[in-house]
């Protein structure tokens, strides 16, 4: 793969300008370097931040990392190169060549001629340790500097390629991509929990509204997806949403990403499960396949035996069972519950997780909840005296709800006396449709085993903390 | 390209499911069926809505879209089948048997068996109008239905392909993509223009904050980023930003989309420019080839002439002059201008079109602004008594500033006295690094031609409007 800076280079090299005398090094990342076929001792320079320092008597090793893998790249000095300033943290240079390394560690290493500290670093007041492997907690402390930790590395680079991987999945399918709108005046989910805002200063004028109207940030993409989806069929969002809940839990931020989508003359709810375990599996297996490394140490450090678990779910068809069956299997139950299992009331977390246990540790569905209990958009089931809504929630091993979705009421009739654009929507060319949306911090966290939404995140919101 | 549907049908033929005795129509997107190699008589399902009736004495013909392409299927039926709900707007679902069309005007048509209308539209009360062409002033009223028409669906399916473009132009190159946050408690770039959040109910008590710090709206996720190429070495974000600036102008959006990246040891703006030039091309030329008719609607009905100005600026380098050199011309132009151009004076609208204009239509950057005008990250040029710094910004034509970039400083003496965490982290490996963003709803604009911001966003936020 070309990094810009080979791009760079190669016009720099077509360029008419008067040709160098000598040729210049190849500038590298630590990722090209270490997956170079030709090692017979190409000049190329390398750039990025110490991770180890090992003096010998004669001979210098470093280790130096530039972010784009989670190894590093061994440089091989002459001890005359040595110098105080080369120190855990700083940020350097290196020219030398590229050769074939003796050891078995590693494929490659690079035999430095020059050695250039571009930045110090005082290891002393650094906050991160050379050789510790510093507890999470200890690191969201340090929201700029986490990142150049290995544990913390590894998980931003795979949520970069998650997210990769989630568009690919719906432009593969033939989905539009729509930016649903943050700042939103649709406040019917439940005032208590959004963010108001205003221009800053003029919180306490809010008599004049900015929008003239309140104004408040988005907690769900969803009407207006359905309003594409009455256009492009299949349609998807992917951004950030929010609560202003005060929870700190370790499974709620007030800022997170939802994978949402929304499909229309969508009429069974099996159509809607198939999509989301397509989703589910081709993105987990795209970021198996693309950072195997980093998964990897997530796998061996964070959450010992999450590798087996996530391809035992990989492996499995999920399952589906029905919300009336579910609060029997949680009736029957040996276990003691706080909440005890009652027809018509919502799943606590505790029946998710006893639920998903019971099923084997498989993603389940969960489909046909009490009408009383879900959004008045969810399709009536009209099915006699229990009286459903065709809603459905995946509910994963150490997570528990990780999507929620279901049809959506189509029928003019059924959703009468409501919002009036909502009704509107129904009125020209209605069709049967359906959605869901996906916590992107949880998925994370399923398929890695991150124990606390906060380190999935660069940078976590919740009540009392916005750093940086 | 298989779509969603293609999977689903193909896993469902694939279970151990008892077989049907005939085998179901494929449902096929229109896009699919247009492309459909097998024009032998196959049986397919196809769903959408009505966009064109003509009902002959013997035969019927429909239009169908689904929003998956610009084009229509053309639906040809016997009489017999025509009935009144078969109206402009409605959603129908249509069986029948695709063949190759004996009429030029397309090379494939739908032999319906079957039409079954899905929901009903008023064509009197529908706010679009069958065979009208709408002003997009008008259809502005209507976020719910405006994806209906030709126009906004092509630029909403351009919007779409440019989103899917700029990531993979980054992935490409090696960049991790970085979430940078929507709510912050940095406020450091001008208090005025920001939107502050409280949950609601509770802006009148600002002293209790939910965060325990004021929080607003991000401006820009630099910052962010900044931290992320301390360890990533090439990062990037695409995300929303916001201004609660007061603007009803056509170039103004209280909440628009930015593409933004930083890179660690770049050390002079050409490698940045490079950057940038390639990113606009690449973009633009995948737009090109992933949606050609989209792309023609524009240039042809919106801003005609757009199509040889994009290829006039795609096929020449952009051009490099520096701050004083535009002053210079500035100067030296026979146009009077509304602000005098003076050196030391930032540049206004005016003065970068008339820039844009005389460097021949092709994008110019703008490089070396004078200290006292840009902020206070970017990098000193030490050049004696002018004194500048290495900032960068993009004009083109039409538009004006698309992107504006920079070296930032990584000398920590130049920083002393400045903001804690930036300050800290030039202390511990710093190294020098720029970056740049890019509106990209002016991007949009740039390419093709559409003269207002707010028909290039689904959901436009600006002020006393937040419609949905």
């Amino acid at each position: 793969m070309l990094g810009v800076r080979c791009l760079l280079r190669s016009v720099r090299f077509c360029s008419s300008a008067p040709f160098p005398k000598h040729k210049p090094s190849a500038k590298l990342s630590v990722r090209e370097a270490l997956g170079a076929q030709n090692t017979s001792g190409e000049r190329i320079k390398v750039q990025g931040w110490i991770r180890s320092v090992r003096s010998q008597k004669e001979v210098l090793f470093l280790h130096v990392n530039d972010g784009s893998s989670l190894e590093s790249l061994q440089i091989v000095a002459d001890s005359s190169l040595d110098s105080r300033e080369l120190t855990f943290g700083s940020s350097v240079e290196i020219q030398g060549q590229l050769i074939k390394s003796p050891s078995k560690r590693q494929n490659v290493e690079l035999k430095a001629e020059k050695i250039k500290v571009i930045g110090n670093c005082d290891a002393k007041a650094f906050p991160i340790k050379y050789k510790e492997r510093h507890p999470l907690e200890y690191l969201r402390q340090y929201p700029h500097f986490r990142c150049r930790t290995n544990v913390l590395g590894s998980i931003l680079r795979i949520r970069s390629e998650a997210t990769a991987a989630i568009h690919s999945f719906f432009k593969d399918s033939g989905f539009v991509h729509i930016h649903t709108p943050i700042i939103t005046s649709n406040d019917s989910e439940g005032a208590g929990e959004l963010f108001q805002l205003e221009p800053s200063g003029k919180l306490k004028l809010p008599e004049k509204n900015f929008f003239s109207v309140p104004a408040f940030l988005t907690v769900s993409g969803q009407l207006h997806l359905e309003v594409m989806s009455g256009a492009f069929t299949q349609v998807f969002t992917f951004g950030p949403t929010f609560r202003a809940e005060n929870s700190q839990s370790r499974r709620h931020l007030a800022e997170f990403y939802m994978v949402e989508a929304e499909i229309s003359f969508v009429d069974s709810l099996q159509d809607l499960m198939q999509v989301i375990e397509e989703l589910f599996k081709a993105t987990a297996m795209m970021v198996l396949s693309n950072c195997p490394e980093d998964v990897e140490l997530c796998h061996k450090f964070i959450a010992p035996g999450q590798k087996d678990r996530l391809e035992h779910m990989l492996k499995n068809n999920f399952l589906i069972i029905s919300y009336t069956e579910a609060v029997e299997i949680l009736k029957q139950a040996s276990q003691n519950f706080t909440f005890t299992p009652e027809w018509g009331v919502d799943l606590q977390t505790e029946h998710e997780k006893y639920l998903v246990k019971h099923c084997g540790n498989i993603p389940v569905f969960v489909i046909n909840y009490p009408l009383a209990i879900k959004p008045f958009y969810m399709r009536d089931n009209e099915d006699g005296p229990q009286h459903t809504v065709a809603a459905v929630d995946l509910l994963v091993p150490g997570v528990g709800e990780l999507f929620g979705g279901g049809l959506r009421e189509e029928r003019y009739h059924f959703l009468e006396e409501r919002l009036a654009r909502y009704l509107d929507l129904r009125r020209f060319g209605s069709v049967p449709h359906g959605g869901f949306g996906m916590g992107f911090e949880r998925y994370l966290q399923c398929i890695l085993g991150v124990d606390n939404i906060k380190d999935v995140i660069p940078f976590p919101r919740f009540p009392h903390s916005c750093l940086l």
